[in-house]
């Protein structure tokens, strides 16, 4: 059984990995970890874990949580972990942070766009970014700490990866228009997020410098061995859960002239997913939908060529608490500890 | 390893089903009956089962179903499931009916409140009533059919239960306000159920004459051990699942005019729902919300005492595709089959 | 053109006063008071306004306010009108509260029901309730302080008032279920007021003591002629706007035995409001919807009789912000001001 | 007094007309047209007008409509008008048309995308594109034909048109990523528009073929007096009204390899805007909401600069029904009778 820490259990990503974990059959949460309700019942919080949770919230002490438990999960404000962590911590246990302090390989990258200096960057280049699909290899009993990705970007990437890594799209003419429930804006008190405020409207926010950009942009620059620069432009929808990734580029056309077509389009998509448990390429003319996924640590990802543009269109839909954070880390604890990466996540998608 | 067959497959409710028993370690569906989607794949009419479910809609053929099967739910319209079975069928296989057809013993009220003939009430004294919690004995490996109860109906009984069985209500005085999502009213393409119908709006519907009335009162009549008549409204909710009735009754006075005191009253909760999984008697105070049973199969209770009014305010929530339709017929189906009541049930609410 | 003060004019009720008012012919706002938002632009509180409104938004100053304008509409928290009011500014300004101050004839029933000292008693007794369509004659030019009804109370009262007024019920057995949208919640940024926290949820809250119920209490006792002892139980629905009540007590059987008729019922609503303009007697069979009023002033009500229990079941839909807030504040305006009732007010329920 | 008839009153967009028309101090409703309900009363098919129309549903009788009233709006299937449509009529009557029969002058691209052959091409040339605010010297009392735009058409050419216009951009990388709240689907019962269908959802739909590219292509193309193709993309979003476009283009770099500046950009909006009743030109900042325009006839618009890809994006937002439908139409109407163009459109935006 794998002790479980969880520091931040009780945002909506840290509910989520409660959630999960309850019925995870090789892991215990032995550390309910909130310092805003420190001593209250975790259900008091959460009601719907009535007479599942019956522990208290505790403090967030990572040195005494290092010595208990074999996973942290850190559901932390960016910059949190960063300045708490040490060796000593990683010589004890195991970290899957689901903030974005450890993402990011350049820490000049990092401040800038998250205007806070990293105050550990000496743990940047050996943490592991936890896209499971594309670095599972890289997550082994070995890794001390894992960068979970972040919902958009986990979206965002997923949809995309294949033709990028293929070389079949332009990445200079890479635009992703996403879209979010609003479970991704948190469980803090803040005017905006109110129901009548959200409910019944829709918005753009953070255009043109939202801090997952870096993140898209990096990863993706990976896959195609270039630099990339995108945009990326998130928007509010009046959902609790979902993120869909609508993207466009340029196909780059063939010696001929000609587009590369659907079937080897769909080709290259297959080539990295089709083994993929989490990663649906749905059929030809199906859109994904962000109720597909709900609830589950499904990615739900297709493509339209656009003959009279030159342009595939890529759609992907994930639960942002899932795929998009709770589920991808325990994707990842499952990949640290040796277990069937699907564990504990099969979860059915929920419709309606 | 149980065979399932389901007639009505692709309705919500035999969504529902197929999500549940898709993870149930011990049952396997082998017929997905669906008059209407007859040869397409489940997964065409509900996507989010892409490449978890991959068979094909059958049709609703039950004699050849029972040959294939242990047991059939029937998610199908009133009347249908009178309309078709026999003795032989029952000799065969079990059935779990969904719909209303074997609920109410007296046929005449059966016929009256639905407006049909019913075409096989020969079954209806064998069928046994499947609120688990109160009928649980009855529903053995001996059993054939099974009436699961209805959404409103479920959320009504457990909610006065314990107060009518104890005796500490007038249930002369009995009210049930019930609200609920729109699942309940089904897949079919109806205008009133559009989007932008129901989105920002609410009315109640079958003032006086919802189907349900009947059901509780029968059911409620068996708790008291006397004709119970009360007034059951309906009301429809913008939100996709989850159903909460109010109930109010005058509490009986004691000798000496006291009203039972909060510790009483609890207590009678208590006597009823303490060692029942699936509901929860909450915390004093705590009224219970939908969200907090969303995709589970708990039924959340509780209740208020008005000193001014002499009245006891009781207060219930489910899931109402889950125990109020799926959730409690796969229950059901555990008790027939001898299996732990809670198998492939202990699915932990989503929230948010 | 009558000369406006808003104070409290950055709350939901403050803004649809604003909404309103911009189209009023006759009246004109002079000070918008916000003593959250001192010196921005009203536009940037509200964006919808912008372009429309380029006013600052100002302090709370009322004795300033009272020398400047004709009318103050405050539409502030419990107890603040109280603590500021004096007869020098009732001596300048006409006042219309939106809060609960001057609502209860009785102060140690507001007292004891709002957990506060009345700090003005003295100008209780003066406060003309201003449920228009049964205090209009109280509401005039001579009028100085009107105490505009709570949103729940004005659908509750309406759609209970005729079977009062004529005793048709036994108000003994009266019991209110009101559901309401989520802007009667106000703007403050209160976690349990999220999009991820009301959004896919409801329940029942204040049960046995919202602070609303001595208000339905007493004015239904004015039209009784009696002392009513109620059960009012409120709750929260996923909506922006609308408030249905639900309402359900025991006809009163004449000499006969028999239940007042349809026709009969019917009649005692029609005889107080047929002229109504913003109150609707629906046609026999239809269920008032809180959309069908949306935006509007008016009030949908009607009811169904239920032999077999020998109750009336009475419904009514408001917009909490309109009728139940703002619209009716207006009404009262034109009413202190000789204006034609409606004036401002003509706006068409939006649908969808 | 302007006499008007509608075809096809019974739908959303002829709701809105109805709701607008209702309070217009020039107009009135003569002819309530909906073959679907004859006979029955208006407010029977929208229980909003309950005691506000009391007219009847009449048929589609468009040579008797002609006889009887001075405009026409239609607001119908696509094919339907151009199937009825005779020089007769167009002598008698002005019409309005909300379908999309004349709004793309070339018939073949109207024939490719629509999928139906056009019965009345003779009419096209005459017809005027009824965007007000780039076509209104065109609309004037000699106009006998408006073809009424296209609710994702009017957002998406208003929100891109002055950058196109004024050759800041570069028209080949025009990429409009568009999101509809659910109205635009219409009221027809299907089972995809269900509320448990579209709520808690989202998903791109008629990717790279949906109707309304050639209409935006066509005008942008005016404007830039050039070849447009584009990339149009609408989404699905669980919202009643309100139409979101996000609009992404390159910039073109002046001589000395720069980006226009912010002010340059904000200059070009200036020009074609500041005087513009309905469209709005938000702070630098600001991102349009369809909340803030939702009940009204505004366009709000605003963009951003993103310096590191030199990419702009545009963003514009909608009511679909007013400016996108309805508003426009009666908009048109006010320029064909010589009105104010505001008249019974300043509907204040509704909020929350």
């Amino acid at each position: 059984m794998i002790k479980v820490g969880i520091i931040g259990a009780t945002g909506y990503a840290g509910g989520e990995l409660v959630r999960i974990l309850t019925n995870h059959p090789e892991a215990e949460i032995k550390w309910y970890g909130s310092k805003s309700y420190i001593g209250k019942k975790y259900y008091e919080v959460y009601r719907n874990m009535f007479q599942i949770v019956d522990e208290e919230c505790l403090d967030d002490n990572i040195e005494e949580l290092a010595e208990q438990v074999d996973v942290i999960f850190t559901a932390t404000p960016q910059g949190y972990l960063a300045s708490i962590l040490t060796e000593d911590i990683l010589k004890k246990v195991k970290v899957v942070d689901l903030s974005a302090d450890y993402r990011i390989k350049d820490v000049a990258v990092y401040e800038k766009w998250y205007g806070i200096e990293h105050k550990s960057p000496q743990f940047i280049e050996e943490a592991v970014y936890g896209l499971c699909e594309i670095n599972r290899d890289k997550i082994t009993a070995d890794t001390r700490l894992v960068a979970n990705p972040g919902c958009y970007t986990t979206c965002s990437i997923l949809t995309c990866y294949p033709l990028v890594k293929e070389g079949l799209i332009d990445v200079d003419t890479l635009i992703v228009d996403a879209k979010s429930g609003t479970s991704g804006a948190g469980r803090g008190a803040k005017m905006p997020n109110l129901f009548c405020e959200v409910n019944e409207n829709m918005k753009a926010y953070g255009v043109a410098n939202h801090r997952h950009t870096p993140e898209i942009e990096e990863q993706l620059g990976y896959a195609g061995n270039c630099e990339v620069t995108l945009n990326f432009t998130p928007h509010l929808v009046p959902m609790n859960r979902g993120i869909l990734a609508t993207a466009y580029a340029k196909l780059i056309r063939k010696a001929d002239g000609s587009l590369p077509t659907e079937a080897q389009v769909r080709q290259a998509y297959a080539k990295y997913f089709d083994k993929e448990k989490f990663v649906r390429l749905l059929d030809k003319g199906e859109c994904p939908e962000t109720k597909w996924v709900e609830g589950s640590n499904y990615v739900d990802v297709n493509f339209v060529i656009d003959e009279r543009t030159g342009r595939v269109i890529m759609m992907g839909a994930i639960d942002n608490l899932m795929k998009g954070a709770a589920g991808q880390a325990v994707q990842n604890m499952n990949l640290l500890f040796g277990l069937p990466e699907e564990m504990g996540l099969e979860l059915v998608p929920c419709f309606p």
